[in-house]
């Protein structure tokens, strides 16, 4: 079994940003909209501004432990005619919030995280400029993996069964019209699926994204399986995911909780706002 | 076995919309795009005249053999600005047009097939206004049996697992965003999936929609899984579906092809015409 080193492909990618941007005189700025106090956010919200520093984005937070759908709007509105802000991403879950109403507010060219309807509507048609955060990094992943077995990344996946365990905006639901887009075979299951045994079986990939560990029975995998785990959950100090990295893991493939997604998602987040500020410079 | 009889179901949502309209001094009107000369879109399009003609509503067909991508832009452009017409649909395929391009021209308020790729993205966000019709013929088949079980569809379908074998963007795509949305396990196949029999095994609720007999065994199927054909293919006069009608069946509900998910499909793009044209008599 190899372990996906999710900090070394991170790193990577920061790398990549900040060679690119060495010559440029402008920065780009991603704009984080963070309302509440959920503690997952908090640790996500500080290595997303800790990342970009790192590369040469500036990250900007804006956060209100509360606030109305209407003061949510002003901020996203401000920030989508700001033409210094390249990529705004509202963190969520934000509590009280009317998604809604604010989430179309998100100019496409600034949607680094897909949380825009009609970007979602676009995956599904096929029509794909911007790749969501997280879903982009469980590509690169899936891509990685691809490589080693000499294969681009739709012939990889092509008739491939993969099953979703996560049906969220950022995840399961854009993750899905990608893979199926790449001629995979997609299910997507979830807290209400009940027994997942029966499908983690027949899966060729599984990708588990719901913060709860034991949510299926790891050795019910195939020995050949590609497991990647989205989960986030702490105790204390210490970061779960979905799977028990102490379990006899038999698969081929682990990208594991903590050091998996998690800083690949964020180095992906920092590329996508490189992404919009270069495509912004050209016009 | 029961058989699910399409032709009732289409027929008395036909009658209610002639009883809602009977008192209307207007009629609401569908436009249809059609391009080209595919032979199974030639009989959907006289069946939506005929049935629109049953019950009150006026059906529009522009039909041209060949035409540009610009052609349709126009055609669609005014349709949309029209406010005598209530609903707007491209016939699918339409060939060497750029779908891209064309769809989000429909206005969501027309969108009574649900093309446009805001729609999709915004019943993949849960937030529902007009559910397109193919999938509404769908839900309808699985609320009459849920309802036959004595039960809510939502609670019929939180927790099953149903396998879709169709990826477009009439059937596959916006139903399995329902179906997530109402708490189903999905499952999305298509032509290169490879062999379906272990998903079709494991799974409470089969549609196929593919115009090909035997893509699956039909004899995989649980004693008590629900079958709804959506194909369509044509061999001379006779109209087949994905199941094979003479094949011993040991299921526990059948919708066939003919006279299944097609008729009902048919009343229920009425339907939404008659809601939309409902919805802008209000404003």
């Amino acid at each position: 079994m190899e372990i996906i080193n999710g900090a070394e492909m991170s790193a990577k990618i920061l790398a990549q940003i900040k060679d690119k941007l060495a010559s440029s005189a402008d920065k780009p700025k991603l704009e984080i909209v963070f309302i509440g106090n959920n503690s997952a956010s908090q640790v996500y919200v500080a290595k997303k501004k800790e990342a970009g520093e790192a590369c040469g984005i500036e990250v900007n937070v804006t956060h209100r432990l509360e606030a109305t759908t209407q003061e949510v709007k002003d901020i996203i509105l401000k920030a989508a005619q700001d033409d210094s802000v390249n990529g705004i991403i509202l963190q969520l879950p934000a509590p009280n919030i009317d998604l809604e109403q604010v989430l179309p507010l998100i100019p496409l060219h600034k949607d680094v995280d897909g949380l825009n309807p009609l970007t979602l509507g676009r995956l599904w048609h096929n029509n794909i400029e911007l790749i969501p955060a997280t879903v982009k990094a469980i590509i690169k992943v899936m891509e990685y993996i691809a490589t080693k077995q000499g294969l681009e990344l739709q012939p990889f996946l092509s008739g491939k069964r993969v099953l979703i365990i996560n049906r969220s905006l950022i995840i399961g639901k854009p993750l899905a019209a990608l893979l199926i887009n790449y001629d995979a075979t997609v299910s997507i299951a979830h807290s209400k699926s009940g027994n997942l045994n029966e499908m983690v079986r027949i899966s060729d990939i599984v990708i588990s994204g719901t913060g709860q560990q034991g949510i299926f029975d790891i050795r019910e995998c195939k020995k050949d399986t590609i497991l990647i785990d989205a989960g986030f959950s702490r105790q204390g100090d210490k970061v779960y995911g979905d799977i028990d990295l102490d379990a006899d893991l038999n698969v081929s493939y682990l990208s594991p909780v903590p050091n998996g997604i998690g800083p690949i998602g964020v180095a992906c987040l920092l590329e996508n706002t490189l992404q919009t500020f270069l495509d912004q410079s050209k016009l």
